[in-house]
């Protein structure tokens, strides 16, 4: 076994490292200490190396073996849908080892025999067993494991015990992060001993992306879910539509695109949509659809009244946060139809689904009141037109919503998430929606009284509080001038340490653990698309994913050497992270700070 | 000849475009209007079409013609050195024709004959004349042009006229941008007449870039330098080494990036830095080297005591702006005669140099003033120990810097540049910097009342007020909490605003016209390296382009549109540039406010 200190060459630069009080740290080589390479270091020096999100409990030795991608096998043992997924899974691990090499092209790297015969032969042996041979990822999903590393006889022996697939598949990434490049020797080398145990403190671990203020590609979308992947974040949630635009290509309704569509070309076709959705599940990612709605629509519903259906959507150009401006028309009753056989679409091609986004944001009430044909039939239907009238016609078309939904799901009822609006205001809430039934997104600051009311009253919430989580803050404004409404940028540090366990014992004195489902980051899209996208989302993504993964008692300062290491290893994985701070920081670790 | 609205081919969507008022308006297609594609209308709606930047004067004819590229012929008028780099220029111009396609790729496009047998058969006859045969950029070079595109019997004219092979390229380039990408029959289109005159406000227009905090790669400060061509910005301000990292190789001091480099792959060699320099000539732009001191030095500077010839730069890790720290040891002699061998070599790889960039930036007396060998060198010369003492030695060194650039330059002098430090404060810059020799760099705001006493004392300016211009603010701070600390990020509609003249003028009721030689934008790199630079540089490079090359007495608002639309064609070349709205914006001129 090739270990580290029983090497003959020499650096190809006076620095090496030695691993002094879990810190790498650059020693100038005089020849009389073993020195390790930066990456040979980082893998097994600090308690947790370089795993990101930190498993539950980890115990790794301090010594590595070399081996070649070639020498590795899996042995697996699972039933069932479980089975083919898990052969899929590992073909992703074995490309992400293979892009541990430097000049990485297209699947493959250029290694080379090395000179040790012992590391030639060295094998890696990858033993999985996965108990439950259905897939299905909901709420409920168990996503533990047990990972155990050894090595004798020119062998190291992988164990991995899981119930789920979705378990397995998170501990061939742990995997992945215990093996590293060797900068001299061109090969790969694995931590020779380990011993893991993991399960994440959240169920629900999200990524929101926009794909209507600018569309993102397939290939964007997959890029994105390989970085998911390597932060074992488990929700896509897809905010598919907007009133900008609507790409998305229904069957039975060709005209949504028609209308709506950037471009011919900007369109995700019903095969897109499968492609995408299996992709991610191999990767352990379930995507959430969104149809937003009766507000964030325009693009796509201009053809109603050439098709004889009257208007089914309206544009006020004065009545909404940004233009275009939409809200769906309650008063033709063709609008309802036409929004049953969207969802009808939808559950074909996101089913089975075990959750819907149904947005519920930003209802601006003077679009509907500002509309005759909206006015004229609240009156005649004796409604009024006072706010309130209009909240008790929303919270109907939500009703109407979920009863289309749950038609177009074959009447199996699915939980729906509503992000926070005047509906879920203080005292309102209750009266329009069920606490069993709907899920609030809050996307308002993390210190809203609004939180502690919906715990209270028992609303099951995912985090979405946009001084932390919403990734698209803080750049130049989109129209106008100064910077963008929710400036100022989050960096890193304030993503990872906003805890939704925190904010609630701050509101209640109390975590309500029961409730809170977990969190999400919120990529939207006014000014991302395909070529800027990676910096906006890593590595705060990856900060993210370790709060709801690993939810730590500690801040970001523990976080920090692994995260500049899983920066490098996503770039490695094609991922165009930001850069948080100079190599130099990396290579000296704890020597940035005056 | 191909017009606009003499097709009867459907497009693949209901909307077409207009040209109303000088803005493109999208209409649903009836079949009565003649609608124009999106770029159709772009390239002759307004003044200037979706020329980046703003000529001097233009006059846009209203239609276009096909052509396919195949079809582009040069016929040049030069002599000596001028000629050769043409061919090279028209190489480039060629290739940004076919980057004009949505499937280029590695050089080539899948062009295919369009139905038009007239489309098929038009040509595009570049003829170009330059009077000049050097080439040699100065802050004297011409680059003014005059361009006119007359289109008759098949056949569309360009003839260019300008002084310098500069000249003749920035016309390539804005004949570019007359020309787009037909969406629907897959073809080029060209105006049919126009008539440019162009010559820049400023003729130093430049952008910083820092390969010390973190590499930058050739192919990335290739990428860079494309997008700057499209934006006639001509110097590229090369910040080469800093505390950081040495990653320049130098034949005859191997040791500075031995010890210095991050690591043997992070090393530019003498024949990348030669490439650059070719490749920035032929798209019109000057490669401005730094070697910045005495602070801002400490990698690559370790080796002096174990070759005998003493400290040659001395760590302080307790004084510096950021670590790792380091500054020149005056103390030691040695230093000088290595410092005069690192500017042999500069000038060897640069050379012929006409300007050269000193830094001088972030000295900190305490550093000298902690170290034994240089507080008793001090008091053995007689010089003292309070702060003047120390601002003499630091000029005396900057004056010995002076006389070793010179000696290495054969004897040439050559202005130098200087950062505004402690050096450049009231009532201390004229006691040591003459202002025939230095060229000062303004780094701090752009209200600071040392603008006016620098040009009350005739100092030459170059403007990179942070506050505008320094490209790498507003995001998290690289060590510590909160964001850096150059927050928050400029928007591209205060990188455009920010006019030195107006500037000037606000503090001393003058342009000072003739001493302001232009401005830079900066991207110092502790958070940037390959993988984010593009984003990070334009399209606010752009913007900055057009301040410095057009210095239009209008604001941002004028500009929109055509930014919007050359964020686009900076995609097209490969530029990862910021989306900076959404796409709905690009395709509803002037909609997107409320």
């Amino acid at each position: 076994v090739g270990v580290i200190g029983s090497q003959a060459f020499t650096l190809p630069s006076p620095w090496g490292y030695q691993c002094v009080n879990n810190t790498c740290v650059k020693k100038l080589a005089d020849g009389t200490l073993p020195l390790a390479t930066l990456n040979e270091c980082k893998l097994t020096c600090g308690k947790m190396g370089v795993l990101w999100p930190q498993p539950t409990s980890a115990s790794l030795g301090s010594e590595v073996a070399y081996f070649l991608p070639s020498n590795v096998v899996l042995q697996p043992s699972c039933r069932g849908e479980a089975c083919s997924l898990l052969q899929e899974a590992f073909a992703v691990f074995r490309d992400n080892l293979e892009r541990y090499h430097p000049l990485y092209s297209n699947g493959k790297a250029p290694w080379m025999q090395p000179w040790q015969p012992d590391a030639s032969a060295h094998s890696l042996v990858v033993k999985v067993t996965v108990t439950i041979p259905e897939v299905k990822m909901s709420l409920d999903t168990q996503e533990d494991y047990l990972l155990e590393v050894t090595t004798a006889g020119g062998v190291t022996t992988v164990t991995i015990n899981a119930n789920t697939f979705f378990g397995a598949r998170h501990a061939l990434e742990t995997l992945t992060q215990l093996i590293e490049y060797q900068e001299i020797h061109g090969l790969l080398m694995v931590v020779t001993s380990a011993s893991v145990r993991d399960s994440p403190a959240f169920s629900y671990r999200g990524l929101l992306l926009d794909t209507s203020r600018n569309f993102i590609s397939v290939a964007a979308l997959k890029r994105t879910l390989d970085a998911m992947a390597a932060c074992k974040l488990n929700t896509l949630h897809w905010h598919i539509t907007d009133t900008h635009s609507f790409p998305l290509y229904l069957d039975t309704l060709p005209n949504m695109v028609y209308y709506g569509a950037y471009s011919s070309e900007q369109v995700y076709f019903p095969a897109d949509v499968r492609e995408i959705l299996h992709y991610a599940k191999v990767r352990g990612i379930r995507v959430l659809p969104e149809f937003d709605a009766p507000a964030h629509v325009g693009n796509g519903w201009q053809w109603g009244e050439m098709q004889g259906l009257g208007k089914l959507a309206e544009p006020w150009q004065s009545y909404c946060v940004e233009p275009p401006c939409g809200q769906l028309n309650l008063a033709n009753p063709n609008m309802y139809s036409v929004l049953g056989q969207v969802y009808k679409e939808f559950v074909d091609v996101f089913g089975p689904i075990d959750l819907f986004h149904y947005g519920g944001d930003e209802v601006n009430l003077n679009c509907w009141n500002t509309t005759d044909e909206i006015i004229s039939w609240m009156t005649r239907n004796g409604y009024g037109l006072h706010a309130d009238a209009y909240y008790q016609q929303w919270s109907i078309f939500q009703e109407k919503s979920h009863k289309l939904l749950t038609a177009a799901n074959k009447g199996v009822e699915v939980p729906g998430i509503l992000w926070t609006s005047h509906l879920t205001e203080a005292g309102r809430v209750d009266r329009f929606l069920n606490n069993s039934q709907y899920i609030i997104q809050v996307w308002t600051t993390g210190h809203d009284p609004l939180i502690a009311e919906l715990l209270q009253k028992g609303y099951r919430l995912i985090f979405s509080n946009y001084d932390a989580w919403y990734l698209d803050c803080g750049f130049g404004a989109w129209v106008g001038e100064g910077n963008n409404w929710c400036s100022p940028y989050s960096g890193w540090q304030k993503v990872y340490d906003n805890s939704p366990h925190q904010m609630a014992l701050n509101l209640t004195n109390s975590t309500y653990a029961n409730l809170i489902l977990g969190g999400e980051a919120a990529l939207w899209t006014e000014q991302v698309d395909d070529h800027n996208l990676d910096a906006k989302l890593w590595p705060r993504g990856a900060a993210l994913a370790e709060r709801l993964w690993t939810n730590p008692p500690t801040g970001w300062k523990q976080a920090e050497f692994r995260l500049i290491h899983h920066r490098q290893r996503l770039v490695k994985r094609g991922v165009l992270s930001e850069r948080i701070q100079p190599q130099w920081c990396h290579q000296n670790e704890g020597l940035c700070y005056l």
